[in-house]
C-alpha cells in the first residue's frame, strides 16, 4: 500500500480514511467533513495505530480551521482549541493523537489571519503524515538489508501501513525488502483476540501482492521447528531500557525464536524508546472480557468465567536480535549513542 | 463433572449425550433414539474426543440391537453389521470410534438369541464407558501426586470429561488433585481456532466449581514469566517413541515451559503410546481454511488469503517432564518397561 491510509481531500475539504472496522470484508474510504465525524471514527477505531492517530489529530485541527464559521483569527483559534479538546478526549491515552493535535494547533496559533491559519494548519498536518511516511521508508530501508534474498518472515499483529500514514514499520521492512528485489513470503499470526493479523496484515500485504498466509498464534513455534521461518519482525508500542512492549504474544514468539535460533527483529521509530522507564514501571492494560468471550455473534466462553485479557507483553532485550529504527539498526547492548550521526552502520 | 457425558437411557431406550456444539451458551442433553440420529450427532461433533467416541460407537451398536425389527439372532446381527458401517463412516479416522463399535459387535456375535444379543451389546457398551471412567480416575490419582498443594495449572484444548465418558485425562488430574484437597486454579488457553479451551474446558471446570480463567493462547508465555504458572498439563492424541502429538499450540507451551523451568505434563491412557511409529511417520492433518477465516458471522480474513491450519503439532520428548498414564507415571527416558507390574512408583 503506497497510498495514504488517511489524507486530506482538497475537493470536498474533508478527511478521507480507510475504515478499518470494515476490513477485511469491505475496503471503503470514509469521508469526515466535521470534527464530530472524525471524533466518532477515532472512537470506533475506524482509524487506529499510533502514527496514524497522530496524522488524524493533525488533520482534525486543519479540518476545524477549514470549516470554522468564525470571521476573525482569534475566533478561529478558539474553535480550534475547542475541537482539540474534543479530539483528544476520544482516546485519552493515545500519546501520538495528542501530539499531532498540539503540533498543528501551535502552527495555527502563530498565524494572524484566517487564511494563514487555514493554510498553516493544513500544511503542518500534511507534514505530520509526510514525515511519518518518510520515517517508515527509512526504517524499511534499514531493515531490508537484514533479510536474506529469499526468506519467509513471521509477523504478529499489524505494524503496517494501516497503523501509519503509509508503508508501515514491521511491514515497511517487508515492503522495502520486496521493493529491493528480495523474495519475501509472510506468515501472519492472526493475533487474538482482535485478529489484527488476519484482518489487517493479511489484507494489506495481499493487496500489495506480497505472498502471505495466516496461522493461529499458537502455530508459530511448530513452523519455526519445521524450519519454515527465517526471521520474525514485529513492531513496538514502547521500548524501555530493558524491554520491548508490544501486542500480547510478542514475548511468546521471542522465546520460541530464541529456542530455534531464528533472528527476532523489532521495527519502530526512534521515538518509541522511553529511556526514562524500566519494564517494572509500565502497567500492562487489562482489556475487556468480552473480547475473548464473543466473536461476532458467537459466544466463546461460559458466563461467570473470567478472562485474563492482557493487551501487551514485555519482551526482555536479551531475546531481541536488533531494533530497526529510521536512524539505523541497534544491536546488543542496544546503546543508543551508537545511532549518533556518522555511526549508522553498526 | 462426575456425571457421564454420554450414557444409555433405560427408560426411553435411547442414547443421551451432552450436545457439545451448543456449549457454552447452552447445556442440553440430546437423545438419540435411532442410529441415524447418533451418526448425525457424531458427524456434527455434538460428541467428540477419542474416548467419548469409543463409548458412542459401542452404545450405537447396543441401540441398533435394542431397536432392531428382525425377529431372529442372525437378522439382528445383520442389522448390527449394517449400522456398524454407517457409524464407522461418520469419522473414518477416529480409531476409538471403530474400536468401540467392533468390541460391542463382537460381544453380540457370540450370542444366540435376540434377548442375549441386546443384553450383551448393552453390557459391553456400558463396560467401555465404565472402563474409560475408571482409567481416567487412575490417571487422575497418579497425576494429582505430582501437583503442589496449592498451585495454578495451565492447560490447552479440552482433555476433559467432555472428551471422555467422565472425569477426563488432563482435567482428570486437576479434578483428582482438588478431590484430594489440593487448591488448584486453572488457566485455560482458548485454543484457536475452535476454542475448545474457552468453550469446553472453562465450562466443565466452572461447573465443578474449580477456579478457571481463560486467556488467549499467546498469553501463556507472559504468565509463565510472571511466575503465575506452576505446571502445564495437556492431553495427547498419539505418543510415538520420540514425540507427543496433541492439539496445535502444545509445542509452543512446551518450549515456553522449558524456558521458564516449569514442569510440562502429558496425561493420557497407556494405549496412546504407538511405539511402531516415529514422529516422521505421522502426517499432521491440515484442516479447512474457514476455521480461521470465520468465527460465527464474523469474517476474519480477506478472500484469497490462504490459512495454514494445522490441527496438531509434535512435541519432542526432551521437553516433557512426565507422561501420566493409568499404569503409572513415566519420566525420562520414558522406558515403558518401567510400568510393568510392581514398578509403578518410579
Amino acid at each position: 500500500m503506497t497510498e495514504r491510509t488517511i489524507f486530506w481531500d482538497y475537493e470536498s475539504k474533508s478527511i478521507s480514511l480507510i475504515d478499518q472496522t470494515l476490513l477485511p470484508a469491505e475496503y471503503r474510504i470514509k469521508s469526515c467533513s466535521t470534527v464530530e465525524e472524525l471524533a466518532e471514527a477515532i472512537r470506533r477505531l475506524e482509524v487506529r495505530g499510533a502514527p496514524a492517530l497522530g496524522v488524524a489529530g493533525g488533520l482534525g485541527i486543519a479540518l476545524s480551521a477549514a470549516i470554522s464559521e468564525s470571521s476573525d483569527a482569534s475566533g478561529i483559534i478558539a474553535d480550534l482549541r475547542r475541537d482539540a479538546l474534543i479530539l483528544k478526549a476520544t482516546r485519552p491515552t493515545a500519546v501520538n493523537l495528542a501530539w499531532g493535535i498540539e503540533r498543528v494547533l501551535k502552527a495555527a496559533e502563530a498565524c494572524s489571519t484566517p487564511e494563514e491559519i487555514q493554510k498553516a494548519a493544513l500544511s503542518e498536518a500534511e507534514a505530520v503524515g509526510d514525515e511519518d511516511a518518510a520515517m517508515c521508508r527509512e526504517i524499511g530501508k534499514n531493515g531490508a538489508e537484514l533479510l536474506p534474498d529469499k526468506c519467509t518472515v513471521l509477523t504478529h499483529c499489524n505494524a503496517g501501513a494501516l497503523a501509519c500514514s503509509e508503508w508501515g514499520t514491521a511491514l515497511g521492512v517487508i515492503r522495502s525488502a520486496c521493493k529491493a528485489g528480495k523474495e519475501v513470503s509472510v506468515i501472519s499470526c492472526e493475533t487474538r483476540p482482535l485478529n489484527q493479523g488476519s484482518r489487517l496484515t493479511a489484507f494489506e500485504l495481499s493487496r500489495d501482492n506480497i505472498p502471505v498466509k495466516t496461522i493461529t498464534d499458537s502455530s508459530a513455534a511448530m513452523l519455526m521447528r519445521k524450519g519454515v521461518i527465517d526471521a520474525v519482525i514485529v513492531g513496538a508500542d514502547r521500548i524501555t531500557d530493558d524491554a520491548v512492549f508490544n501486542k500480547i504474544g510478542t514475548y511468546m514468539h521471542a522465546v520460541c525464536a530464541k529456542h530455534h535460533n531464528i533472528p527476532f527483529y523489532v521495527a519502530a521509530p526512534y521515538s518509541t524508546f522511553d529511556s526514562e522507564l524500566s519494564e517494572a514501571d509500565v502497567e500492562i492494560e487489562l482489556r475487556a472480557r468480552d473480547e475473548l468471550a464473543f466473536c461476532g455473534d458467537k459466544m466463546l466462553m461460559p458466563d461467570g468465567v473470567e478472562a485474563l485479557n492482557y493487551a501487551f507483553d514485555p519482551t526482555p532485550m536479551n531475546l531481541i536480535t536488533a531494533v530497526i529504527t529510521e536512524k539505523g539498526v541497534l544491536k546488543p547492548p542496544f546503546e543508543r549513542t551508537d545511532l549518533l550521526p556518522g555511526r549508522r552502520d553498526i
